[in-house]
């Protein structure tokens, strides 16, 4: 998917909501376990209520892993099973030596075809450039992350900046804004001023909201570009809204929720 | 597996060899493309070959995933298939927030068990400490790696330190030498110095010897301690040492080679 296309479906749509399938087989209502591959009958139910609100899904690969081959099973139907013109994130922070990369790009890009991987920059630019190398796809860096220890390392100050900003202007050289993306947590929203002035142009995915505490208002408001330029994901916030048989109308509200605000937010 | 079972390993086999099986179905023998699971029948050859001189097997889920589920069923046919007193690492640089580094350890750990995992360290503390909770299993976190993008990142300068160092001195905190080893890539072996001043007793996991050209001897002079103290990894020079019927018994013989050098070294 090009920028444009992206861009295009945001404007649409009138919303930049990502929703997270972090889909972990206890907290999914117990009526699904009885189904023959719960995670994709949960993720069916989910994707039906949501598409019409959101415009990207991103999967958390670990939650699929967690359950061996068939969470691979349930991942696979999962990325079938969504409709064409939504944007697919593999969110599975690999990142190895080239010849490793490479493999980890074959997976996510080829084998179990997603638009975009998120992938972890501490092993620098050869670990990151097989991505880069598929031209249809995105690669989305880890920046400044939503969690408690983004401030071990990410926040430690090199000369007068902080690790991640040099994360982000170094990474930025490999790539393009319309191949790179970046992973910046919401609940770090008072740093969205500064990671503009250092890509005014590129997307970023922004996880955060929601479970976690973050604030949609002060992300739009610190975070965005002429193009929106974001994807904001809540994950338990939307998928586990409801715990019973009517867990997706519960999905469905909450999305909509969040559209609905989006809008308010782009119009405004 | 404890780190004395490991020491004691280590000094009945006189080796500290591992064996990466970086399995690439596009490089072994044209003969096994026929069977049922070609890569777990390459497997299975390396394993009966080479276990009698290693003490490790580091199996690189890149490859595996690359094949999607077919790779997986092959990924854990080799796990079950390894002898029982052998240390498997899942070389798989995972890390995440904590709700999601819980399920990777409980995919690694747990659903597709292995002794070991190596954990990407970008994502601070709340994202490798869910390994660490696995009280019999090993955290492996990236330090300095083999590759030439080591230089990106791991190796700033922050004040008087390499970022890397901050990262040992840091992680080291998290966990003990029970259950955390780092990663230091064999062609850094000039920097062991220091990572020995840093971490006097934690194992280190040193790949890059073979066909990324760092020297057994330099990691042993500068990294050994009073345990030995290092898994040397090799994979693509034992692997692929040979290409037709006979590839096992070439992988032997460099898989012997290197531990012939190994007791010389620790006998010297």
């Amino acid at each position: 998917m090009t920028k444009k296309e992206l861009v295009e479906q945001i404007k649409a749509k009138q919303s930049f909501l990502c929703v997270g399938l972090d889909t972990d087989i206890t907290k999914i209502p117990q009526h699904l376990l009885k189904e023959e591959d719960p995670i994709f009958a949960f993720n069916k139910g989910i994707i039906d209520a949501t598409k019409d609100y959101c415009v990207s899904y991103k999967i958390n690969t670990a939650f699929y892993e967690s359950m061996g081959i068939a969470g691979w099973q349930s991942f696979v139907k999962t990325i079938a099973y969504i409709p064409k013109d939504i944007f697919i994130i593999a969110d599975a922070k690999r990142g190895d030596i080239g010849n490793t990369s490479s493999q980890y790009a074959k997976a996510f890009f080829e084998t179990m075809p997603c638009h975009a991987i998120t992938v972890a920059p501490y092993m620098g630019r050869d670990s990151v450039q097989p991505f880069l190398e598929y031209k249809n796809n995105w690669t989305i860096v880890l920046g400044l992350t939503s969690n408690e220890g983004a401030r071990d390392f990410q926040l430690t100050k090199i000369d007068n900046q902080y690790l991640y900003e040099q994360v982000l202007g170094t990474v930025a050289q490999w790539g393009t804004e319309e191949n790179l993306m970046f992973v910046i947590g919401a609940t770090q929203a008072i740093e969205l001023t500064n990671v503009r002035k250092i890509l005014p142009d590129h997307f970023l995915l922004i996880p955060g909201v929601g479970a976690q505490g973050g604030s949609l208002e002060d992300v739009y408001r610190f975070g965005k570009n002429k193009d929106v330029g974001l994807l904001v994901n809540a994950s338990r916030a939307v998928i586990y809204a409801g715990s019973d048989e009517n867990f997706a109308a519960a999905a469905a509200l909450v999305a909509k929720e969040y559209q609905a605000q989006m809008k308010a937010l782009m119009s405004a």
